[in-house]
């Protein structure tokens, strides 16, 4: 096995493994399954600290043993076994003296329904449960480490920031300079690739959304979509010259590491008009609220009824995540994929618990303005808050 | 509604989605299903002729209804129907004098678990059958309009790779190159994402492999995947310098309008190994020979087996298709989908027909050298495969 270049060395992530296994055995009890059978792509990074083809079998007693199909230069050196299907898991259990399991979990959530049937089969003799909730829970506190994969994107991210206005020019269209953005969000080190749970975020590294295009409705389920430039995936920039007066929202790709930061800022072609600057000043001081209010135990409601209380108090409703269409979330999870629990909601009943990770982003449509308001990364801490993706946070005036 | 930019007007999207639905209805009439509920992003933007997000209800007597949740610019203008849930639909149907199926047709390939369950709730008294492998006969062989965007992709594909050689400087490292690549492809107007069944391939906009990364194995289901730059995503351009006597195999994001062309061609550090210019040169003439006997009528396994005999002949069966880890398959469809059907394996049981659309890629792993071959993506015609990816392709000398 080579180094994994993500730890310092094995037995660092031998010691992450664990810790991640210790905070789901729990979990796993308290669901009733007797065994875990993992399969997605998030989940496998997830349990084994790196991504190979196959499957993780984790019982509640916390035996972990990773069935690899496809091997690659980083797989596991413990607890690894070759097959060819999973059909030949059992067997491999029988021979190691782990009994079957009479409750397995399948990812319902993650997997399509002929991958969860087949390992159903697998396991013919077991009750199913749902998986996918089990390991959103574990998921939702992170461990030290994860919090520092975390913040190590959101100073890549912030480094690609400092460098955006250099790369706008005259006449440029929003497409033109989201292209030179992924350019250098590429030589920083980004991935390029987003984890992005469910089958409807059909993005390739961001967005870039520039004046009326932020008020025009997409389908997928961002705050502000804009049209795209392809009716197969219609949403993003739009392809058209951005123009005196108008604002660039620039909400791109910070997956460097495996975990994504989510940090959006603006900027804008001359001044924008006083109702834009006012909406950007509302965010920035509902993030600062946010930030004080966010303490362990809080609920997360409260921190989407807190900013809407702002929000009412300046009139600026009509605006808020979005103007001919609203979004009801200013924010949610992130870690290894980008839209992690709790989704920050008017009715969400999660607690925040210190070590969760939150990207809160309140921002407004002015119309022929474009989108104003800033996102930042963030990690629950005994005091409230603690900014991830620290950057400058006023509008940047591009001329 | 605002006009479909990939189409000249809206009558010609009414005309092309109606020859779809008719190539469709003999596939969903020999099934058994009564009709489909339409869910997955790739087909609903096949059937639709444009993505939304929702569901699309089509009958075995062909009465289709678009059912949207998130309006945006590009939604269908007849026989459109908003809902805010699925469990909407059937009160729909009934308002509309439309029976309700005793057997329903759902993408039980495509969709999760958990969203085919909350479908199958929706029809509660309805058998359910998998949609999945209905849809992809019917996008199997494809409509010449498919045929056109396919080749519009071929011809900015081609020229984007006219233009790089001009991105190579002295000392660069394999990501450096792709990274250059990555922005003139989304300048030419590549959308920057790819649509691929299954959830198993995870790249960003394609793959540049240099020397020995060719001989890495990675756990995705590429024949040549390279170690990538980090354990989360363990696949592509490794980072390291491109060094003289190395070849380095594009094999980038083909997608420009929805559909795909898969294309690869080899660029070279000076000069490269008698051993792979041979190789190089087997690729070639297989691709010649394929196209000759590639005609209607012709069972799929045969280019398989034709392009194995060539290559046993040459006594380069090492190196095909990989050295240290072999695939097992020259080719496969491509449209919507980067993967479609058929795969070009020695066991593939289809019958290519005219119209059908594949991208044929014998390609080889020279050690210490790299992956030399090409790739072109074909429509079948009477006469034989004809490329729609047209371009030079020996090894160009990067010096």
């Amino acid at each position: 096995m080579t180094e994994n270049q993500n730890f310092f060395n094995n037995e660092e992530l031998r010691q992450e493994t664990e810790l991640r296994l210790r905070k789901l055995l729990p979990i796993l009890s308290e669901s009733g399954a007797d065994a875990l059978i993992i399969a997605s792509n998030a989940n496998v990074y997830y349990c084994a600290g790196r991504f190979f083809r196959g499957y993780i079998y984790i019982n509640k007693e916390g035996r972990t043993l990773y069935f690899v199909i496809r091997p690659n230069n980083f797989c596991p050196e413990e607890n690894l076994l070759y097959i060819r299907k999973p059909e030949q898991i059992p067997a491999e259990l029988e021979k190691l003296g782990i009994p079957l399991p009479s409750r397995i979990g399948i990812e319902r959530d993650d997997l399509t329904w002929s991958d969860c049937e087949r390992l159903r089969k697998v396991f013919p003799d077991a009750e199913v449960i749902n998986a996918s909730p089990i390991m959103r829970k574990a998921r939702l506190i992170k461990t030290p480490y994860e919090i520092e994969l975390i913040r190590e994107d959101g100073t890549h991210q912030a480094a690609v920031y400092s460098k955006v206005a250099r790369l706008y020019s005259r006449d440029m269209t929003d497409l033109e300079f989201q292209i030179e953005i992924e350019r250098i969000l590429r030589l920083e080190g980004s991935l390029g690739t987003l984890r992005v749970a469910g089958n409807l975020m059909e993005i390739n590294m961001g967005s870039v959304i520039a004046g009326e295009n932020a008020d025009t409705p997409s389908p997928y389920d961002f705050a502000m979509g804009g049209a795209g430039v392809d009716t197969s995936v219609p949403g993003g920039a739009s392809g058209e010259i951005m123009r005196m007066g108008q604002t660039v929202m620039v909400d791109m790709n910070g997956n460097f590491n495996g975990y994504n930061s989510d940090m959006t800022r603006v900027w804008s072609i001359g001044e924008v008009s006083p109702l834009a600057r006012k909406a950007h000043a509302c965010s920035i001081r509902i993030l600062r609220e946010l930030e004080k209010i966010s303490l362990p135990g809080t609920e997360v409601c409260r921190l989407y009824n807190h900013a809407m209380e702002i929000v009412e108090k300046e009139g600026l409703s009509e605006y808020f995540m979005g103007h001919r269409q609203h979004a009801a979330f200013i924010g949610h999870g992130i870690g290894i994929e980008l839209n992690e629990m709790p989704a920050i909601t008017p009715r969400c009943k999660d607690i925040l618990r210190e070590n969760m990770t939150l990207a809160i982003e309140p921002k407004f449509v002015i119309p022929e303005v474009g989108a104003v308001g800033v996102e930042n990364s963030y990690v629950v801490t005994p005091s409230g808050l603690e900014n991830l993706t620290p950057f400058h946070e006023e509008i940047i005036n591009l001329l």
